[in-house]
Order: C-alpha cells, then structure tokens, then sequence
C-alpha cells in the first residue's frame, strides 16, 4: 500500500501545453493496470488540439475550463466527470480566477501524443 | 465522449457499509479498461476490514477518516492519495464534521468480496 499527500508530489511542466503541469500520484512502476495523473493549469493556460492513443477518465476538482472534444465543446467545473475516448482529439482552455485542477486517469498502455490542428 | 457531474449521479447504499454510498461515474459500459466511482461515507460510518481481487486506486475530495491497510493505520484528509493492493485486508472509518469522500479506480476485471476478521 502507499499514502502521498498531491501537495508533496513533484510537478512537472506539459511541454504541449501552456501554464500546465503533470503530477503523476500513482505510475505504472505501483499501479499495474492504470495511472493517476493530477494536471493544474493556470488561467489563461491549456493544451492545443491532439489526440492520445489511450482513453481518459477525469474528474475535475477545481476551477472552471473549456474543453473541445472532437466537434463538440464543453463547459466544466469541480465535480464534472469526463470521458475521452482513445483517438478522439481534444484541448483544454482554462479561465476563470483560479487555476484548472483535474484528476486523469489512463491505462497502462503505450500512449502517442499527437498535436492535430486546431 | 461524454460529460456528466457527480451531483446527477445516482448513489447506492454499500450493503457491507454503514452510512457509506456509491456511485459509478464512470462504468465499464462506457471505459473499456477501468472504472471510476465516488464513495461517501458519513461521520461515524465506514466499511469493516474486507478483502477485494482488485486493485484500489484512491483519492480524497472531502473530510476525514482513518484507513487501515494490512497491519497499517492511516490518517486521509483531502489531497491524499492511497494504493490498496489487491487482496490486500482494509477498513474504513469516517469521523469529523462532514461527510468523508473518495475517488476509487478499479479495474474492468472481476471483483470478488470477502468481509475479513477485524
């Protein structure tokens, strides 16, 4: 068993992305069948159009964002579940006044990331 | 793709639980490889020391409880993450001034349940 607290887990920028950072709480080194993943994303912040090869299961904790997922765009805020399919293309546009925070969990699998255009 | 907020989400009471419910926000009818619940558990409830054949991936939104894992007792508040091993013994109690919440992924295999000696 383990017990982290997110608050001592190191973040590390999203190279894709702007005002965005990865925790990762639970890898594939402890967990063997998927990974948790906090992402922050400061106001103003985001991702750009891309797809991943895995699908993604979240959960939103706080703050409030835009996200497009394929043709349609959603509105999100704490307590707001969201299912991506695996090759769906998606981006994320934080606002509001205090920064994006959501949990994303994804398979143990190999995940390309691609940019897609926008 | 889909988009729901866990306040819409129906909840069942846990059986094996006292002042403890559920709710699937993510099922494996819609994630292929892993499912995404919320657990609340009120002050003074929780569930007794069981066993599961599946992993837990754990994390708190709201309150407090302590968690036993194996011979380990644990102190949880909001933040915290927990890895529960399959198979792996564990109890919860909920106390403070409101209710004790919990993400928990499991993955889309067979669960089987063992309540266990406490």
């Amino acid at each position: 068993m383990s017990l982290k607290h997110v608050d001592e887990i190191p973040a590390q920028a999203v190279q894709a992305g702007t005002g965005t950072t990865r925790q990762v709480l639970i890898g594939p080194d402890e967990g063997p069948n998927f990974a948790l993943r906090r992402f922050v994303m400061q106001p103003g912040g985001g991702m750009p159009a891309h797809t991943n090869t895995v699908e993604h299961e979240q959960y939103v904790l706080r703050g409030q964002a835009t996200i497009g997922i394929g043709e349609e765009t959603i509105q999100v805020r704490a307590g707001h579940v969201v299912f991506i399919p695996a090759g769906a293309p998606h981006w994320y546009h934080a606002h509001g006044n205090e920064p994006f925070e959501f949990l994303c969990v994804v398979p143990n699998k190999e995940d390309r990331i691609e940019i897609v255009g926008r």
